[in-house]
């Protein structure tokens, strides 16, 4: 990962913000049941747009994206797109979701990008390096005790009904819970308005642009056993700024 | 309710907006357990700003605020205000929370702002008027069936358990929940990208500023029951877009 591979990954972002934008509150034919067709077109807009630059200046690398699949995912280097993380926000008008750019070396995520091209927030972590919030560092805060964590997660639905009970162990001991939000979570707990984020069932797609934007900030992610994530991982997940909270969250989850 | 308290609601909203900007994501000290203080000061200062300007142009009137209480609240006129509606999003810097502004006679909300002065996403709904979206006119959608309907609400911790569970019979029957958000939800309803909004506990300052929105955009609230919401609601509350839904989810709330 060169500092080029960042330029190339905030030119990404640029794209998907510009393929998302005319499709935001546009109105889609509701007399009928409202359909996913905007939201896809969207989707597919910004992935196409992402994969043609991709194409372009990274010929040889691999990519991994939600609407358009694997190519080369076998390559050293992976691109891995989620062009819309947070459908339902998306659709519903709400400018939290985001597009997630992460570039994966060796199985793990080096680069990671969320970017909510309404709002225009952009987080950027590359390893080594201190995590960008539009162009500023950002780092996470201190937070030692659970019982003063402001978590976030996007919604009860997406647990499995035992992981339900298991989180809400965890948010009975915590400060307080935040709903909704997807990816933008992330974000707010890199730049240390949220203590920890904590969900499950989440694709590649969805947490390999994560992890450096939190770990260049300073915080930990983990899996629900607090063991590091990587391309294999099965996607229940714990985002914390602080890495006192793993521990804490880890023992109320099991 | 004239045209002048239109223009003047709209004023309170940019000075209240004005007085909460600077505080949004302002670090603050987060060594110690994240105080309410900031809040509070943001929430005190949009307060006062509003008052002020009350206090000038409209001396006779009545005010019924969060943070500064009552004053002269039998008058016929009363300005109902809540400067931050969603402090857990205003905490986290997320930029969905509201200042909400309602106009109340004889004890029925005639004018009704929204405002989120971070995303400047400001709905006005006046009573025999078109509700306006950042001054366009603006219409909630189509939607006969629940099964259709995507709903919103803030948090599944703001329902009281039994009610929790009422509501759950709703969103099972539903085509999704989208959680967090708080007044926006409400604008979203009026705009025509969510069907229905649910919550219950709401206070007067919470709601007063919603119905004329909801209803100047051709939908419909009520509370649990289905009976119309007025200055001695309890505070659980229904808006719908379209209200062929509003009898669907009362027969399951009850």
């Amino acid at each position: 990962m060169t500092n080029d591979d960042i330029i190339l990954a905030n030119r990404l972002a640029e794209a998907a913000g510009e393929a998302i934008r005319p499709f935001f509150r546009a109105r889609f034919d509701l007399e009928t049941k409202a359909d996913a067709s905007p939201v896809t077109e969207a989707d597919r807009a910004a992935e196409a747009a992402m994969r043609a630059i991709i194409e372009v200046e990274r010929p040889t690398d691999g990519i991994i994206g939600e609407e358009y699949g694997r190519e080369r995912e076998d390559a050293d280097r992976v691109w891995v797109l989620d062009p819309i993380d947070g459908t339902r926000a998306f659709i519903a008008g709400r400018p939290l979701f985001g597009t997630l750019i992460a570039l994966v070396e060796d199985r793990q995520p080096v680069l990671g990008v969320i970017d909510q091209p309404i709002a225009r927030d952009r987080w950027v972590g590359a390893s080594g390096q201190l995590t960008m919030f539009n162009g500023v560092p950002v780092r996470s805060r201190a937070c030692a005790r659970l019982a003063d964590a402001h978590l976030g997660s996007t919604s009860p639905a997406l647990f499995a009904a035992s992981d339900y009970d298991r989180f809400a162990r965890v948010s009975a001991a915590a400060g307080d819970v935040l709903w909704g939000g997807d990816c933008h979570n992330y974000g707010l707990t890199a730049s240390g308005h949220l203590d920890a984020v904590i969900e499950s069932g989440l694709k590649l797609y969805d947490f390999a642009a994560l992890i450096p934007v939190i770990e260049g900030a300073g915080g930990r992610m983990t899996d629900w056993q607090g063991r590091p994530l990587d391309a294999n991982s099965a996607g229940d997940v714990i985002a914390a700024g602080d890495d006192r909270l793993i521990e804490q969250i880890v023992a109320l989850l099991n």
